[in-house]
């Protein structure tokens, strides 16, 4: 069996050097590094659940192209069941690591290039797809985590990207050789990236003619030389080295350990190229990402959310106000907004449909419901987070505060609950709630997967309100309603006729 | 085949003569009355449609009873599928009507009791789900519209049914007999009451040993002796009778027709009795009643919003500002939100089980979601409509004046947007507009299958707050890790020590 | 003492004769007409108060133009307090009525013409403002209400007025001659106008030079001749026919009897215009008037939402839920919106100014934000009335069938609520909230003085943002910030260095 | 003159030598501690303002006890336009260093201990008045900034202070001496604590008789024996010591330096005590203080939303989306909430009333309304500024990294927006929004003068219901409507009988 557990992933980072900067050094070993470990940690879950009995019909699935047994986050979708068994691991993960997993970007990317690369194929006759499964393939066969490298930096934006005054603003193709390409440019914020073993890249917008070389996808194993990583700093990173207490969550961290990943001259072989200047396929490319990733909101931040009002229920409950009516109310508001977001989600999967891979593909419409709810409930259940759980989350003192043989006794009695409820406890939690609502996971519940801008755009081109115009002309009136004629048995007109002249003749009753 | 049309049902009704009064007449004849034709014409829409090629896959099913083809509207769900299915349906009728089309009470009613009736009988050995299956055969037979007669008009809320000083603000029973009962009391504003073949009567919360004579359920004909029905007035009602223009939808009317139903001692058959008296049941008739009624808000009311999305996207368009920016992205909320409540319910139909009595039940705590959701974002698209349309659809003069000799032409003039659209059409769209946006159909998604209050309460208690906090406590530290101790390969004990360990000892690298 | 009393108002309205058409009926009295009545009744009220000792130091002013006592009404503001005194009287006004009362659209109206002609007169030389002082002379001496008629039909809204293919969607200059100017078109749905004795018209949207014919204001009596006034349907309009009940609020109505006014070759004495062609002053005109009339939707509005939380209050109270805490919880956030506009519309006034004419505007900015609130928190509170009011409000049977000798007591006896509450006063509280929820009342918050996206361009234009951009600049170190070098005693430059420095050399203690 | 400069105010803490904690170890100086400087530097503006000409008449007053020109932060309101300045102040010291400034807790306490004392004096003949005035007046001589200690940490919240298992959750009276009191408890997360020159302690709650002891409320020197500080660790503390880009708002800091105060069997003289046992004062002194502190957040927080829109506005300008529609209707919700808000403390403070203590105290149901919609509006315009700047804010690198020889120059490159701009500038606005709108500011604006439910509490009693309920009882015909018979000349039921008549009798015209 492919499938790697938990440990079997950490250990097979170390087999990889990538070039990983951050707080200005470099970085020997992405494992070692306590800054870096509780991402790790998070996306190791991904691996260590697919082998739980209790789990891994949802985090397990049998590959289409080879009949084996493989992780989820490798399979590309065969049916509506995998849809929405992918989305119930998403809330799955979200509850057991309470932050970003980070594994999703790259299983959307292999979805999304495997169906596009079939289409390119089939109107210009290429081999995209092939080479694309053989790749598949090797990612399941080593149960690889291939982070997903979509968004450019974009500089000026309103000019295309070729018209850019600093033409690296955007990932594009140097130099094309018989064996490969050239390319250069950076990929900002990518979630998962340094502890990746690959990076899968794709464009991050539409792309006309003019912008070609910037048409491109491709695949590369994550320490291919040229390749550059400056991990981003995050809202408390450093809490990480004051102790376990203070950073909130220090199994799992804090959003995904996003990277920004700077391809200097990076070569390519072609068979690991899946695009390379088909700008008419840079908008399906796209938008079957982005609707994959989109739809996976409203099952891992919905898994947060179960963790979050959790504990927000606890620290109510600790503090003798869990039967207060108002935090009852809000713990209920919460949870209304997390299982719609769910729901949304699941719709999402459930309405998916086949594309001409074969691959399955979500409702792309509700897709973007989903994220735009996101990018607001995210915000208000987190804000009822922050009026449950009390000023104290963002006033709590330092664990070497509360290790401090004078004061550390004097503080921590300050934190008393009901009876019975070790202080140290009530911390913790607090700590958790701050790390969950006070933080980088808001920003990133708006802009990951897009901004709320994108996914208006969606929504409205595929609402179909043309149909909705027609829906609403003939109850009006402005065209035939042939079901109301089959009902009254007459023609319309014949209809309100006599209605007036019933009214005339006064052979209403009512007046 | 046992499936009338939409023309059928109307004759249908003329051979029933129920006791009705509105507006201070006794009611001759239902379906000759202006009045209430176009609640009639929407309920015959449920008839109708059944006999489309092109919707009665959704709008038709074969009974598990009697293997015959038969209406929806009358069919117990024995599938997820049958579940979608259904509020498919509903979305279809509300863009089809752009009202109320009141079948669905009475189908959630058979539903429900079918269900609780079955579990009555496992726990009493009673035969009430026989007597039931009996009923369901001659409603199918017939091709029945029943109406769903729950809400009680309640007195002092903070009493209990039996406790009231007026004994008759809740239905019950006055007298057992041997061949039947004897019922007194009164049902309030119950959808589609008057032009209803029967009714079902199921009460309208938990009731306790004390009220045992309110724990009551029974089917009878809607002209019954001793029944008398009231009709509400409802907004703008008498404009029926101004015109075919100033009620907005003449052909199908605003809401549902609601009415009070007096039971001034009515006799009921054992046969058609389905509770009397087993109080610990009525929790389990309510909820799953409630349950099948809330999910069908984000299939109707969903309806609805295409509707009216359309028609203001129809009215800007005419006004020369369809593509003005802030119209779009109103209509993109409009959307957002219409797709969002449509993804609740088809979430809860998905994520549905099997009762013991082989019919399906929705998921209740995303039923419960779907009505919170109905309950606030009805009113927020009816708004944004409102906005769109402009302040000319509550100032609109009436038909009278439009077809004035002297200022009818003058009027009209003022009503011209962009050249080639006929002023008339833009009032007449303008009128569906206020008929939706500004009427009784806004308390009516707010009260309709039950208040926001009560679907906080069911969304409370259904949402697993316990198993909530045991993931926070997981994630906090609270409780124990074993994914994680799995992930590190040691305890968390262990893992921590050395964390703390390596910090003192400077192992670590970045600062 | 020139200030008549409410019955004083009435008898003088029969003096008028204007031309006006309702139901396709040519109107002989309006007085009498009980259609028109509760409008009549609601701007008498203006007049009615500011006899009583209790109210008269916010309802009655000096005249700056005569010295004599007049009606604030008739008033143009000559200071703060004028200002704050007229919300007063806004908020009272709505307690007291609980609709629109009318006669601030006209107060509006002198006011912004007021303060324009002089502005007008300053550039150009012209007299309009001698003109117009002299007829504010005669509106304060008789008392009279004169209605406000700004908004135009307007047609296809991408086409400026004078590019419109039907030029009668604007109302404008069609003749100059040398005693006065002729004018054409019409304007909609304008409040009080029926039951006004003048009419004041301005522009209603600023006018280019090609528009020159369009800048337009004058004034004229009610029934001068070649004026028709159509009077607009409003919600439940015939309900007043019906009896005193069902109407809700039969004494003052709903909304404020809107009306289009029909301009049909009228002509104007010189005398009387006001502005003729300035169009460059058409921005200004619009604005003040736009300015002022915002504002008082926070009074006005906020007297409303004072009867229909009492009303609330009053239901909940005799059902016996009035101690439950979503029923307080809901009560205190419409009162908290409620105040929340208040608040707008108090700074609004106390922040205003002296325009050069001597007459006080409202700050700009602020009026802009009060509309904006009325514009979403109407809604909100309305939909919260309705949720604690309940279904009822939507099913009550008519006042008929309560009087009927066979069903009324029937009926009656279902609207019990706790003991001692007669149920008739609850049908009574349920009508008033149903008129006040549930109808015309919440487009006019939407859209009378001008609609959300009017706001949001004045907000945007006048909220400076330019110097908030410099604030963060400063800030974030782009721009200097000479008061941080003045609290650190040395150049920012000097102090990072030194910071930096300290860091290097470890002299950081934390650490 | 006694007005210190922001250099002076450094300087004079120096003098102090309070007892202070962070990160486990004890701070020497204060004053040199990178960790605390910003938040020093926020509340020497308050000094240093004071003596900017052009600011000088809204940061300075005159003193009412020693007629000695004052800082406006020491002065005890003696008229409305005092209460207006001080918003005034309150905004532009948020413009000026977009965080919290501290100095106004001990503001609101010095005019709350104020006006409480002069009541209880009058009840009980006690001096508490003068002995305040006393300290008034050494506060004003040496510009003293005191902290406002109310919270207590409060432990199982079911349970009473007296009542408590841990007694020390709220701070007490331990002992009563002849010349002063010993008093042990603590007061969590106080305000610019570590850099106050004084603690002024008042209870945290309504207290009752058994409670007597913690009716309570002294000033003392901030070093006074026995007074332990714990400082809080805040969002991303530490990025102070990694250079001065990554921490956003290096000067100023982010929230208010929060600490818990830690009493050890403190004695305070009895000159320095202003309430020791008198529980029935407790509500007013903790109305009074909530009173003016909640007022505050209208004025504070929108000087940062200045900032913030401001902010924002330069980074859609620089990115080249200045001018797209949804960025431009993004910034205008911004501005409408924060004028909003900055209306509703205005009219708070224009609606204040003259105590009979002399000192005026703003309109406290405004008060409350302003701090419910800062807990609200805070964090959707702080959402807004996200969705606006947005991912870049979380995953921006580090200074360091910035700096770094290899990488810096290519990390730098990937932040280049319009032509023209410095990447860096970019890169310092993102970090400022970072700042402001992820982090501590959120929690502060929620929980800072009390929690929302707390102002709930106080709109709810506030409001009048019962005068409001007595409004809708007039209008709906349930009390006598003395109005309304004027303006018709004749009762109400005479009235409507003549109307009924006239109805039956067919004298309606319209129908």
């Amino acid at each position: 069996m492919s499938m790697m557990t938990g440990k079997d992933y950490i250990d097979s980072l170390r087999a990889l050097s990538p070039e990983i900067y951050f707080l200005g050094k470099r970085i020997k070993s992405v494992v070692d590094e306590p800054m870096f470990q509780p991402h790790i940690h998070a996306a190791a879950m991904t691996y260590e659940l697919a082998h739980d009995p209790e789990h891994q019909e949802i985090m397990a699935a049998t590959s289409h192209v080879t009949g084996e047994k493989i992780n989820r986050f490798t399979h590309v979708h065969q049916s509506i069941d995998d849809l929405v068994k992918k989305v119930r691991m998403m809330r799955l993960m979200g509850q057991k690591t309470a932050t970003c997993f980070q594994r999703c970007v790259g299983l959307d990317g292999l979805c999304a290039v495997y169906a596009t690369t079939y289409d390119i194929d089939q109107k210009y006759g290429t081999t995209y797809h092939e080479r694309f499964k053989n790749y598949l393939r090797e990612v399941q066969k080593h149960d690889w985590m291939p982070s997903g490298a979509m968004t450019d930096s974009r500089g000026d934006r309103s000019l295309r990207p070729s018209k850019q005054v600093h033409p690296d603003v955007y990932l594009h193709i140097k130099e094309r050789l018989e064996d490969g390409i050239i390319v250069t440019g950076a990929k900002t914020h990518i979630t998962g990236a340094i502890n990746s073993h690959e990076i899968i890249t794709m464009p991050t917008r539409t792309m006309a003619e003019e912008d070609k070389d910037y048409a491109l996808s491709f695949a590369i194993p994550a320490d291919t030389k040229g390749v550059t990583y400056v991990f981003s700093r995050q809202t408390n990173d450093t809490r990480r080295l004051d102790g376990t207490l203070d950073a909130g969550n220090p199994k799992y961290g804090i959003v995904g350990g996003e990277a920004m990943i700077i391809f200097n001259d990076v070569f390519v072989p072609w068979e690991r190229v899946f695009m390379a200047g088909e700008y008419d396929f840079t908008t399906e490319l796209v938008e079957t990402f982005a609707g994959y990733h989109r739809s996976n909101y409203g099952g891992c931040k919905v898994g947060l959310a179960d963790v979050v009002i959790g504990g927000s229920a606890w620290i109510a409950e600790t503090h003798g106000i869990g039967r207060v009516s108002h935090i009852v109310d809000k713990l209920t508001e919460m949870i209304a907004m997390a299982e719609t977001c769910w729901s949304c989600t699941l719709a999402c999967s459930y309405e998916g449909y086949k594309t001409p891979s074969g691959a399955y593909h979500i409702n792309p419409l509700l897709a973007n419901v989903v994220k735009l709810n996101i990018t607001r409930m995210v915000y208000e259940w987190m804000r009822i987070a922050q009026d449950i759980a009390g000023g104290k989350i963002i006033t709590l003192p330092s664990e070497k505060d509360l290790a401090h043989p004078e004061v550390g006794k004097m503080v921590e009695e300050c934190f008393y609950g009901k009876d019975g409820i070790a202080p140290m406890d009530i911390i913790r939690m607090l700590r958790l709630i701050e790390n969950m609502s006070v933080g980088a996971g808001l920003p990133e519940a708006m802009h990951g997967a897009g901004s709320p801008a994108a996914q208006k755009i969606m929504i409205s081109r595929r609402s179909g309100i043309d149909k909705k115009m027609e829906l609403a002309k003939r109850i009006a009136g402005l065209s035939p309603d042939t079901d109301f004629e089959r009902i009254i048995g007459k023609s319309e007109k014949a209809h309100w006729d006599q209605v007036r002249r019933n009214m005339q003749e006064k052979k209403v009753q009512i007046y």
